[in-house]
């Protein structure tokens, strides 16, 4: 099998994939090594939510990122299909971030003002056009920009996309080492065979940790592990996604509803724990009025890599290798996949950057101190 | 509970789900009466392929009628998710079956004279177009108009739909017994709970036979066990879906391959044999270059209901009583069901009927004595 | 195929393979008729404690029945290893049945006066005995002679056995009607067989109350779903059942723990529902010290038959027709299958009884108007 | 959390677990860093059977050590038990290698000559003790010490008990890389956390070959994918496990049969082939009577991890590191786990050994040209 390629990629979730695809469509030669299966790690276990608005506060080049990033999926999704044959599952309706508290209702109305994109919908309203959600709640930021995908698939078709562009994808292949060679290329080496590469693109999550301290850069992720349910029932039906609470519920197009997701720090463990789903439980009872005989269909969990500003890592190694880093998306990977795919593509290839967001993703920026809720 | 409806379903498949959706439009009051969980008989553990051409050989009333089928599911697939929020997978790229031994070149080319909608391709345009099938293939009839859907999301988007117009759906709620009331209504008798309707529709696939016997009907329905396969492989690439020898391989929105169906008469169980995925092992190995290596993901099995002459029965009982049924759908039970649920819906709402359907599918025409293949 | 025996046994489940067992043992031809698969209904479900003395309080015929039930574990746990190659895992480290209020202390003191097999053991002592239960707790009553054994395997080597011994077992046949032929036999119908035979039991679980009413019996089973779980950790370890407010956690051989059940009256839906299982993370948190962190590994529940008194239907149709219950053992069917099989074998067969059971489970007592706790 | 241990252990699977196991019992401050769950890797796939005597031809040191290791299951037992609560599922009802062809018969029968313990059965007297075999045979060597565990037991048992024993278990950590500290002890680096430890043991299989060559060890592992399926079927009886041609059938005590392993070498996905389930069924379907109408529950697949001469490595580091080797396995790791667990123990506390052991499988000896079949 070929071992020498321009550029390797380092985890196969739907950064990797969304990198492989954008390079492999210029002729790039790729190879794509993923530890265990395509998409096993955080990017299965997310729900797929495009929640730019919901998610991010402030009005800075990340949330600009996150909007461009967004409206990207509308064309990818006919690209996608085009050379992979996979519906990445696009549905956009929208969402609703819920005020159930007074101050919620205030801080909700507050961004109305500040965002043309958002609107202000009463209880009446709200409970018109989600009429099974609990009469408890007060009213809901209406975000129409908010959709959602499926993970899964988006995964998916970027990786069979990729293939058809001539990428080279192996399952099974975690990297434990990344050694320069004489010929200043770099040698990735994996319990079974080494690979040869002129550019390498660390993108495995929070397990990229680990070549931060090889390559001595100075940063660190930790996991923040989300753990989801899914349920089922006759008596919800929902059009939007519902946003409280750091909690979602997103109805995805096989009538199940996903919820999630949790927030527990440090923890290495890729299994949801009792605690996790009990919050969750907690969380999302009050929010459909018939939640409490739904039908609990699935539990899972997945590692979420987080930067100690909660904003990714996306540039190139500090000291010039022609290492590159996307990870540290913490709980916008899925959302942030389409964009960061280009920025690496354009970075690897010279291409011309905006120069806000190579600043603001720089590996070696000052980070913030508060980490972003 | 409402335990009195206009009209009782009996089955929540596919065919149960899609005559209880164009009922509930109208304005019906419905209930469907599922033994286990929705979809969870013949529906679930089929391929969802659209082979009106492929599967049907003479231009009859039945074909016609198939065809009519197929192409609803291009508006229903709007439809559908306009109610459900559900995506039904529709896949429109055509199919190709192959020739591979010299009679089956001859017999298919004959099929192109007969049918303008049907080209001929040989053995250099269907390696193009689909370069990782193997090279034994002698040339393949293109049938445009066979394409698929995803029939656990159709079944799920008909209920869902149909739940939407107030139809009421239960499930783990098997039929036992059917019994006229002095009021000429008809009592259903579930284990736990009678249900009264003016109407009642039988279409719970192959265990529909057992209402023949006791409604009178001189019929029967015995199961053709259906074994399926799925599988994925990066170095396999389909746009069309494959069919060989009643063999097919669906290429899946999601990157799965799946491939089916063996024909196991008169068993009962409804888990695969290991003689039954043996043989589409044998089967499917020389149609795909790299099907060797290709990893096996899942493998199921369904029963699908056959008739003596291998069509359905889709009419009224034949002594005038209120009783429809709905069944005896053999291998086509996705294809048809969009028809099925309208000519049921008519015949209960005593709308216009194309008379030649009503002759093809009543309970009392003359059986042929030749099951179709 | 055989279609005429001595003796059809409706339900698979576990009190139905124990009849068979018993009955093919003696040369009797019998034939099991399951409409699912075997203990696919409340057997598998369950956790499998043998809780004579944690789940009875009065010490009456019902006790004497469940103690003997028990006891027969112990000879039939090598007895069906040596027929069915199946060990079905009986573990006999006894249980702890917690005292966490001081109410509680008193009411479990007084149990220990009248039963001479229980003891108190003081909060030192359990913590010393299980130091992975949180500390809240105020003492335990201790049951020896409460273990476990594994549902699934006891089903299993039940079924193996009687096939052993000629018993002819049929999944995926559901029986809809029982009729009398002319020769006073009975002609059993599923939806594609008739079964004739002498003898009919009626062991089906919650769906036997069809029956009742098809047979003209005066009384009624409702549904008491039960919720479990099952959750690992390497921080928890236990050697002896636990018990607390109808919540059990047991230690299975395999390193899971099962917690268990919920009960939620008169729910058809055989899948888990979001708040059954809210519930019991409610209950189970403050019992170990380690919860939150423990691992979540599945969750899933079953549909207990409960008779108005909460004790079950053992004996013969009150005509003196020849059909026999076996149904309503509610939270006890694992616990009394053993004792159940020799009963019914023995009333079949004309042996002589045991008088005081006959009028406990018969048909026509008095029920109580308390259910059982 | 404690990072300093006596001895820490690469691999969580059943060998990693066994040294776990007699090292903490031994007082020996142990950490296992297990890359995914425990037992996930060769472990759970593998089938358990105890084939000594099936297996291996020569009576060699290998041998002898394989005999030990499987009389040691007797004792393992209870012992684990005791501390787990985890029953092994040890079943002794020794083996039949069959014969069909007539050369397998002369070469069966030779084997009898040098074991006083085989023995040779008849075709007559086989089918009288195992009818459900076909009648194609020609007789079966029978070995009555040929037994069978469950891994995922056995793995979880030492695990458990392990732990008991105050041995500290990580899953989810992989160890990237080892490097020596200038107090002499070794640094396993993760992709979250450092351990130190004065021994380093390696024992994740097929893996393990990354670290020779880190290590400098002129050595190498390859690994031999084991496809296996389970199926179920009241229509086949087995008290013995079967083997033929490679392939075994073991009957589990829960009803299934477990039958393996295809052997694919140097495939690194942990998923089964097309074509390795097709040659499965292909082999095993003319042993049993009525496999083709048996039911096909499940199919999997494990790397087995091979040396050049087919026999383990067990022993310390060439050059004097205190570091051991654990691996090479192959088809035997179920079998040898107890008495590696007691080698590596005996070699890291420097007490005696055997040493024709040391001899046999260390990582100097001169490798033999052929493969052990």
């Amino acid at each position: 099998m070929n071992k020498h390629f321009d550029v390797g990629i380092i985890g196969g979730g739907v950064i990797g994939q969304s990198i492989a695809y954008q390079l492999a469509k210029e002729g790039v030669s790729v190879v794509v090594l993923e530890s265990q299966k395509i998409g096993s790690g955080a990017t299965n276990a997310a729900a797929g939510m495009l929640g730019a608005n919901s998610e991010l506060e402030a009005n800075d080049a990340f949330f600009q990122f996150a909007k461009e990033s967004q409206r990207l999926y509308h064309t990818l999704s006919n690209e996608l299909f085009e050379y992979s044959q996979i519906n990445i599952q696009l549905v956009d309706n929208g969402m609703y971030k819920l005020a159930i508290k007074d101050d919620e209702v205030e801080a909700l109305q507050q961004l109305v003002k500040h965002h043309s994109s958002l609107q202000w919908h009463s209880r009446e309203v709200v409970l018109e056009n989600e009429p099974t959600l609990s009469m408890g709640i007060k009213g809901a930021l209406y975000i129409p920009e908010d959709g959602h995908v499926s993970p899964t698939h988006v995964c998916a078709a970027f990786s069979k996309s990729a293939n058809y562009f001539g990428a080279s994808i192996f399952e099974n292949t975690p990297v434990h080492t990344i050694e320069k060679t004489a010929a200043n290329e770099y040698t990735l080496s994996t319990p079974h065979t080494e690979f040869t590469c002129k550019h390498v693109v660390i993108a495995n999550g929070v397990w990229s940790g680990y070549f931060f301290k090889q390559l001595g850069i100075n940063g660190s992720l930790k996991p923040v592990k989300g753990e989801c349910l899914a349920f089922q029932s006759s008596d919800i039906h929902l059009e939007k996604t519902i946003f409280y609470d750091h909690c979602y519920i997103v109805p995805k197009g096989d009538g199940r509803f996903v919820v999630g997701a949790s927030m527990v720090e440090n923890d290495w463990n890729t299994l949801p724990t009792i605690g996790g789903i009990h919050s969750l439980l907690e969380k999302v009872t009050p929010i459909l009025a018939n939640m409490e005989s739904a039908t609990l269909l699935h539990t899972w969990a997945g590692l979420r890599p987080q930067t100690d500003d909660g904003k990714p890592y996306i540039g190139q190694h500090p000291d010039g290798e022609s290492i590159y880093f996307a990870t540290g998306h913490y709980r916008n990977g899925i959302l942030l996949a389409p964009q960061t795919g280009i920025m690496i593509r354009d970075l690897i290839l010279g291409r011309e950057q905006n120069e806000e967001y190579v600043e603001a993703f720089s590996l070696k920026r000052k980070l913030a101190q508060k980490v972003r809720g």
